[in-house]
């Protein structure tokens, strides 16, 4: 049910003095996919933001399974878990290819320059559809 | 019962396009928060990392209340919700002065240099005594 | 001459798998201490941002001598090298405390919010003086 | 004579309040390319790591020419200007896909694990034949 939005290589700027990634930068890379994801879908959330609308982050559960290291490779896998009026929860798993590092849910709200909250995009309210 | 470890501006480099900060960023302010929380307890982790003892993020949950801004003062208030023998469940409350913009929990269990899961450093374990 | 504009630890979030800070991380340094420096000045570079003025860079040049290592603390020095009408050139060194890690020189240039170039803000050209 | 080396988009986490790419963090995107250069002349820098040898920037030179914003493409092109027994000088540029944004040039040295200066891996010292 999840789909590959983002895949990458770990360079140093995401690693830490543990060798592995810095585990806020794994929000990062689900950052990333959830841009790439809504592309993918039809949605620009870029094109939104000069418009004056944002997803803006509310809540993040994050599990770490395993590190991925400086030069490992990883896909991140992104899912819908649920859609309101002005709200949209995702689902994400990171992979090093063969099994989950990383799993998490992002739920984000959609507002306006004011920081008021508004009705999703209908891009974003249509992707259960 | 939180206790103040850590308090900062808000440069750039922590900000993103809406003027905020990034909201990966929080983890970073919270990661220093819990160094400084463990060196006022007698206990530093960074002499631990050079001994080859790591306390290793597995959950982070988050609440994002408010949005911090470029040039807002902030603080990390720190307190300890639960101890076992191989893991430690921090409280965090990161406020700007007067109100809570976040507030989350880290679940961090020790292990060696090989990733295997080992008992707290006592001056981790004696944290609730 | 230089002055003492920002000083810090190393925690994680700036290091990298190398157990160093990484490289592009000394600029975050950098750009702390321009705005502190500013700021003793009697010139608020945040409040400049909301304005619309901004101080962007132009140029860079950075000399790396020694790392900065996870845990490490460190200081940063800033003074002024050259000022004209719409730009000013800084001086910054970083130290371990005893000797200098990093020296290196920042042009900014003074732009309004369409990224035109502008003279510098009063409270920036009388710096010298 | 310049090598196209590493393309991206700009995300969230690379830029600040300014609404354009971090001023430090070109210097990532030239990182992240001139490993994508190496390995591309058969010369694995992730793999060097793991054996204890590290190309350590020693200087950097940069310029801003342009800014990217959140949603822009870019693409980073790298080039070897000079290559000694421990170092080598690379230049960048970084485009939007039709210009110029970024120039750079960054000097590397081949050390050990202690921070000893070493000969370059064969497989750098090869580059220019």
């Amino acid at each position: 049910m999840l789909e590959k939005s983002y895949e990458g290589v770990v360079y140093y700027d995401d690693t830490d003095a543990g060798g592995v990634v810095y585990y806020a930068n794994y929000l990062k890379y689900c950052e990333r996919a959830k841009q790439e994801f809504f592309i993918e879908h039809g949605c620009d959330l870029f094109k939104l933001h000069y418009e004056g609308v944002y997803l803006v982050v509310k809540e993040v559960k994050a599990n770490y399974k395993k590190s991925l290291r400086l030069g490992d490779k990883f896909e991140v896998y992104v899912g819908v878990k649920k859609l309101r009026k002005a709200s949209v929860l995702l689902e994400f798993e990171i992979t090093d290819g063969s099994e989950a590092v990383f799993t998490g849910e992002i739920l984000s709200v959609s507002t306006d320059g004011n920081g008021n909250i508004v009705k999703l995009p209908e891009c974003v309210s249509n992707l259960l559809t």
